[in-house]
């Protein structure tokens, strides 16, 4: 990867995180990424000088996460048009480098249809760039908008849901600004409780196998400088039975039109508890997130990961070991079910918080609507 | 450590696991352990040839689990006895070893007994000994016996609850043979339905933050042959959610008075999801695991451990790197909530599987009349 390296940061603020950066000449243009396999050992950036580099960012889980991808989708076809690559080629490698990751497609082809129109219209390859770039700039800025804005009615949720403040909640993976253009989605509410005084603590779940809490959460928490403490994915049980959790907020990465949520594996576990317990279960996710082509939870496919991820410690989850191979924790020849999602049914969801608004209690009318309203704000 | 030497073992069979064993002269006479720590990579054996060495071997987790631990402090006094060390002494190191194990000051104080009535009834040093060591291989064959028995009445009772056979049985740490004298608690009963042909699967939640199932539970399946399938502990939701799961058996460190189990961090959350399944969450324990003095589960201490379990990959856990210094999956500094066990309260409990048979419904009534029964038989 002659176009992608590695550059340690000398300026890292305690609180700023850029997961993506677009650096103009005479640094640039290239892509700057925060190495997210590399967190929280090291903060090193990862330069992409053209769409390759950055497909093979994407496919190595340097950057992730829904929203980010489409962003870093985007950009990386600005990249290649402004550097004068083949824009289709590269937006062709960048779409297909995650087929399952649909907001990646769809920020790709965002930019792509403004450097196409340009050019339809008669304009030349260098304004056609121009446009894929503003493109991705816009999309970049209306992902940290919508986090603001799913920030701001999260926040109105909970103090509505706890009048009395000081709350304790618990989370679930990564949903901060690792994953975003802003402050990220579930995170970014228990941030915005952080900076107005009203987050007591942060629990954090490790999130196996990956270790997404350990590695990414806790490492944003720490940046935030909030109250937060990690666990065991199976010691939240023990939280609730103490009466140490307010509520619960997660992320998602697909709702369904009955208001099913897949998100990540271990999601489901906490909504039960939460029932169980008379805790709010809240999901945090942008409108884009809500698929009314796929009618219900069963209808949700649920990827199956290799089951390498659990029989050994992998390379991606721990910070300096050598990459290729991890280091074994179950017995050679074990089969592992390793699922990564679940699927949480809509009578255990207290709320699902969009950047338009919050549904509770979640019902298909309701999901319907908001996606109407949704519609008609940025059409 | 001079008296604690390390072999590989040569003759590995397919089920056999001698977690402990004694060895007579020429060999011995040792106390012959399966060195916990370094498994499922290696088989190998710790030889103890003094009660300090298998001070240690306990201390450092060579050796664990309740009933086991009893047993190998009852071998620790009577190989102090027997090679003319001073047995009082003994006796105090060992039971002092693990200050929470119940069962290793049990199992310690009755060889001493036994070696101390021999010399107040006028018999010599030798004889003692002789005392000793037939009192531990006593324990150890009680132990193996309750193992038994707790597989018979196990598997009755999920005959008896789940008639179709064909059982799917979730699992959770590390109850087989690696912490009996038999063949264990929980493990013991799905080792039974496997003999039988009823055992369709075994889901074995790895446990974390020390992996006692990927690591031991794991091992010990893949040794019989059955069909084992290894899960993230936040994935077991899934496979409720799927219908996957038939009964959830587990083991128990502590049970109170009114029926609260304590159990390994994550049993809690398991009976939550039973419950709202409709699947019978089973305890398998011997009935010298009832503390009638723990009046319910508020009473029970929570053993809080260190967090660098849960923000270090360590060498417990991952054989093949070096003791002393995990590597790091969270950023330094981060705090970790880790509590070693959790209660389940008894009205989330189908029932309590003991040597002496059965209880359920899980009441304080039929707790106490168990124990008088244990007493009656026992005496």
């Amino acid at each position: 990867m002659a176009d992608q390296y590695a550059q340690y940061r000398e300026d890292s603020g305690p609180v700023e995180i850029p997961a993506i950066r677009w650096d103009e000449p005479p640094e640039g243009p290239v892509l700057v990424l925060l190495d997210q396999r590399r967190l929280p050992a090291e903060e090193v950036e990862l330069v992409c000088t053209d769409a390759p580099a950055l497909v093979e960012a994407i496919r190595t889980l340097a950057v992730r996460g829904a929203p980010l991808l489409g962003i870093a989708g985007a950009y990386g076809v600005a990249l290649a048009a402004v550097r004068g690559f083949d824009v289709d080629d590269a937006a062709r490698a960048l779409a297909g480098a995650r087929p399952t990751a649909v907001n990646l497609a769809v920020g790709v082809r965002r930019a792509q249809a403004a450097y196409s129109a340009v050019l339809s219209g008669g304009g030349d390859p260098v304004r056609a760039a121009g446009a894929a770039l503003a493109a991705a700039r816009a999309l970049h800025r209306e992902d940290a908008e919508a986090s603001a804005r799913m920030a701001t009615h999260g926040l109105a949720l909970l103090d509505e849901l706890l009048p009395g403040g000081g709350h304790r909640i618990l989370t679930h993976c990564n949903t901060g600004a690792l994953v975003s253009g802003g402050e990220g989605t579930a995170f970014a509410v228990a941030l915005a409780a952080h900076r107005a005084g009203r987050l007591r603590r942060l629990w954090v779940d490790e999130t196996r196998p990956l270790l997404q809490g350990a590695r990414l959460t806790a490492y944003e928490a720490a940046r935030t400088g909030m109250a937060y403490t990690l666990l065991t994915d199976n010691a939240a049980g023990s939280l609730f039975s103490a009466g140490e959790v307010d509520a619960v907020l997660i992320g998602a990465d697909r709702i369904a039109a009955d208001g099913s949520v897949a998100n990540k594996v271990g999601s489901y576990p906490l909504a039960v508890l939460a029932r169980y317990h008379h805790v709010p279960f809240i999901v945090v996710a942008p409108v884009t997130t809500v698929d009314l082509d796929t009618p219900n939870g069963a209808s949700i496919e649920v990827e199956q990961r290799a089951g390498h991820e659990v029989t050994e410690i992998t390379a991606l989850q721990v910070a300096g070991v050598e990459a290729g191979g991890g280091i074994p924790v179950a017995p050679l020849g074990t089969q592992a079910y390793n699922p990564a999602f679940d699927v949480t049914p809509p009578e255990l969801v207290t709320a699902i918080v969009t950047e338009e608004g919050a549904v509770s209690p979640v019902t298909a009318e309701a999901l319907a609507e908001l996606c109407d309203r949704s519609r008609q704000v940025t059409i």
